[in-house]
């Protein structure tokens, strides 16, 4: 069905308010999720509300975390989260780093010990929109194997970035595996298969049964820069800033009662520390016009178009979904037929 | 032939001096060329002299440059190198970013103005052994198309990481299209054909022709993730640091007379800035266990090892290359047969 985005985020707060999650953390996290669900990024938006939901009455997460800060140099700062919803530590961490970045013009800032943030691009949008370049990582549940190996023991390991830019920010926001875990799981609900090149099974042969996939491994986009590439979010939103390697994070879609607490680091960059601002700005237009003068695409462009999309005509929340929200009292239909009654 | 690291270095130092540089950047310079070799990496090695050389003969480098340093914020600093060697410049950046991280915990060193840095590894490596994370990025003369499009505007924009760790950092260092152009180039010469996946031909169709290539474009490794990540590395490398786009770069190996200046971005993090530096260490230990457990590849070993084996038995320097040092007077055969007469 078709929701309003208002409707649906005011919903995901309220829930989130009757499990005793405060106002502005309860609407801060109903953001993320509506943006996700804006962007066509379903995946991590409305159907993460059911595993929130549960980790907070079972006490995974915390409704009310006491957050504590340690900032032992001026530019950096860790969070120690408490086990606070994702996108409550995500954004706290973001607004640290461009305060950071703005006194020391970088600004890193980790977190540790929060449930999963969701949509990387959240973060380094809304760090780009108040004028700061920013890169974000997160290392999350195993996904990949090693290059060489079949078990797996690094993530998919999102890395994002945002510049700030006319008429929007430029955008990128990629796991390094070739699919989602998300499409994986549910081509194996279903029993679809899934494209070759997307997984390997747990002997390391490629699969395209996707319960194999589940049991295998996912395989790293552009091979073994991809898995390269893994390893280096892995050191910076593992070892450095989460304290906690992808091997070590327990599967929530296996076992939802146990805290998955994965890294994540948030890099913003104040542009004019580097130089004059406004070149900045100069550049990244020229950038975005070199881009489209060819007929190529700027990445986040997609992302932008179907926010004005959807924020005009709702977004779509599959029937599963909505009955699996509805069970938690997250109601995205309106309420009886008295709306439509001729006036 | 085999030439011994030592003799190597010493030759490239020499003919650096001999063209005007001071002995510590002659030295840098060719302690980065030779680590490249050492790698196994000849591309970024001694094949980048005889254009270092044209380009001091010509001014297009500038044998004694006069750094300008611009530090607006204490986290920050862009270097206008005054069209220094570029490893010159480079080394100089990494120090500062690593000194600044010590500061703040986290250090941004920007370069303008430069020439080809050559490898990236040679600087993450050399934060890395001072005890510092470190991320480099570099934008190149264009390589590949944007996603959708045809004719290139972005490089081959590598992003390279190292961390601290024992025995040996752990190190990724990779461009962002499949295949390094220095390949296609080598192909070219020789007319050999290119492997298919590699390029397109101006047109944008597949192509195993390397002088079709050229005239073309590299693809993204990964497809459009890679170029999602070659548009990270440009906003950072390109847009933020350096002032200058992949676009706006001359080609040095069409025109080696005038200057490719392109940006460099190195990120330095303390990792003790982020909590206690032994647990880094015990993190960066337990990811490369866990991946040597699954009989997995941890990046940068095999860079280690070549080292190991071309430090005792020398580096391979082929006879058309060792012909044109020569020429410019870089001497890497022993200079007589006295050395090998009967005692």
């Amino acid at each position: 069905m078709r929701v309003a985005a208002d409707l649906a985020r005011a919903e995901v707060a309220r829930a989130l308010r009757g499990l005793g999650v405060p106002d502005a953390d309860a609407l801060g996290t109903a953001e993320v999720l509506i943006e996700a669900e804006l962007d066509g990024v379903g995946s991590h938006g409305l159907a993460r509300m059911p595993q929130y939901v549960q980790q907070l009455r079972t006490g995974a997460l915390n409704a009310r975390p006491a957050f504590r800060w340690e900032a032992l140099r001026p530019g950096v700062a860790t969070l120690y989260a408490d086990h606070a919803l994702g996108p409550v530590a995500a954004l706290a961490a973001t607004d640290a780093a461009v305060a950071r970045a703005r006194e020391c013009g970088v600004g890193a800032v980790a977190v540790r010990g929060s449930g999963h943030v969701g949509p990387l691009s959240a973060y380094v949008i809304r760090a780009a929109l108040s004028g700061a370049v920013a890169l974000a990582f997160a290392n999350t549940p195993p996904a990949m194997a090693a290059w060489g190996a079949a078990s797996p023991v690094l993530g998919t390991n999102p890395i994002a970035i945002a510049a700030p830019g006319m008429p929007h920010p430029i955008v990128v926001d990629s796991s390094l595996t070739v699919a989602a875990r998300g499409k994986i799981l549910s081509a194996a609900k279903t029993g679809a298969p899934i494209p070759a090149g997307w997984a390997v099974d747990a002997h390391g042969r490629p699969t395209t049964d996707a319960k194999a996939a589940l049991n295998g491994a996912l395989l790293p986009a552009g091979d073994a820069k991809g898995y390269a590439l893994s390893v280096l979010v892995e050191i910076l939103a593992g070892v450095l800033a989460g304290d906690v390697l992808s091997a070590e994070l327990p599967m929530p879609w296996v076992d939802p009662d146990k805290t998955s607490a994965p890294g994540f680091l948030l890099v913003a960059f104040a542009v004019d520390a580097f130089g004059d601002g406004a070149a900045f700005a100069r550049r990244a237009a020229a950038l975005r016009e070199t881009i489209v003068a060819t007929g190529g695409r700027v990445p986040g462009d997609r992302r932008w178009a179907s926010r004005a999309d959807r924020a005009a005509q709702g977004i779509e929340v599959g029937d599963a979904l909505a009955g699996e929200l509805e069970r938690l009292d997250i109601r995205l239909a309106p309420p009886a037929a008295a709306d439509r009654l001729p006036g």
